[in-house]
């Protein structure tokens, strides 16, 4: 089996366990609807707010920002965004709270049951480059159990710089080659690939909305494709 | 109410959570016989384990040892136990496989429900100067859910250093005053005082065994004085 030897599976957060796009959305219309803003396309308002995410996180690695953290980069990312949009009658309890609704994001339907099925036989964990408060609050309000949530935050470094793959499987006491990634990214698998570690992509063709170009397609150095986390349980030996 | 505006509640693990004694004493007792090792006290054996896990974490704390996680301070130990106690015929797989059972210490009896029950009202982590890996396997051993691990190898220092303590509430993004620790030693709690945190003692008159002088009796500055887990949760608000 391809992946023979898997005590340790740590997983992408955002696009691979929830749906960022559908929540965001759907917090940015209600917000919109209760204070009155008009003429603001929130799919596209969420879109613009994702793609923010990679550029401010490259900011922080080649130092034109201090380490901080994904809260501090979505606001920074907010800020332009809501001066993009003329959207200017939010006060600063507003507008934490928006920033928040990366706190409040909806699993994928199979997300919760997938990784119950998987806890029964592997240690799993959060790798994601989202902050610990916010994947323990995602967690808590998502329903879902992780053996712990371990975060770039928690290397200080960002995804994909092998630390930060190499740093959790060390701190899960499980050797690079027993840790599998599992994300729904190839360049997240790629940077665990080149940490040591096994991979497993899982198809979230919805993830950038429909025709959006979610990121998709099986490639010869993936361990494993999986349409879902229950289709991955069961490739990894788990019934469900 | 002492412990309103408490949002975070984390948990001292050896002692507090689970029964460290009793588990030792028996993985013990059952490798003796496995390998007719005789004339050992195991309970004994535990007591010396555990009494040298405190100057080791100094040593630490000094600089005369590198960073070292638990499991490497207890093997430590353990080595000069084995000395002491003239025990030679372990193989290093059973040397290993024996400074592994403190990843497998049984909870109190109270310590699953009475953490399912705060979990419904608060942020539930450890913080245990434990490494990461131990606390997670002995989560999935024990049937304890968290809502993360913390430990003093998230942030490369050792309970009481306050480094630890404003650490886990920065990183779980509450601040200190919302944060509570809970712990069956009063030195611990003393630690997280004066990192601004509030404080629930709860008895475990057994831990070190009977008469083995736990540490016990209510003090003016705690918040919150708790015979149990469930007494805990009750104590907090929520009923169980």
């Amino acid at each position: 089996m391809a992946a023979s030897g898997v005590k340790a599976l740590t997983f992408d957060v955002f696009g691979t366990v929830v749906d960022w796009r559908t929540s965001i959305t759907r917090e940015g219309a209600a917000l919109g609807k209760r204070r009155s803003i008009t003429g603001v396309d929130w799919a596209r308002f969420a879109d613009d707010w994702r793609a923010g995410y990679g550029p401010s996180m490259n900011r922080v690695r080649k130092g034109e920002l201090p380490w901080m953290n994904i809260d501090a980069l979505h606001r920074l990312i907010l800020d332009g965004l809501l001066e993009k949009y003329k959207i200017s009658r939010l006060d600063e309890a507003e507008k934490d709270a928006f920033n928040r609704a990366w706190h409040r994001l909806d699993p994928w339907p199979d997300s919760r049951r997938g990784l119950a099925l998987l806890r029964k036989k592997f240690i799993c964990a959060t790798l994601s480059n989202g902050n610990v408060s916010l994947l323990v609050n995602m967690a808590r309000h998502g329903g879902l159990t992780w053996d712990t949530v371990l975060s770039g935050e928690t290397f200080k470094a960002y995804k994909p710089d092998a630390a930060v793959y190499r740093g959790a499987a060390e701190m899960l006491g499980v050797r690079t080659e027993e840790t599998m990634m599992v994300a729904a990214h190839k360049n997240d698998l790629q940077g665990a690939r080149k940490a040591g570690l096994k991979t497993a992509f899982v198809e979230r063709p919805l993830e950038k909305g429909p025709g959006g170009g979610a990121d998709i397609g099986r490639e010869s150095w993936m361990d494993i494709y999986a349409k879902d986390f229950v289709d991955l349980a069961n490739q990894l030996g788990v019934k469900g």
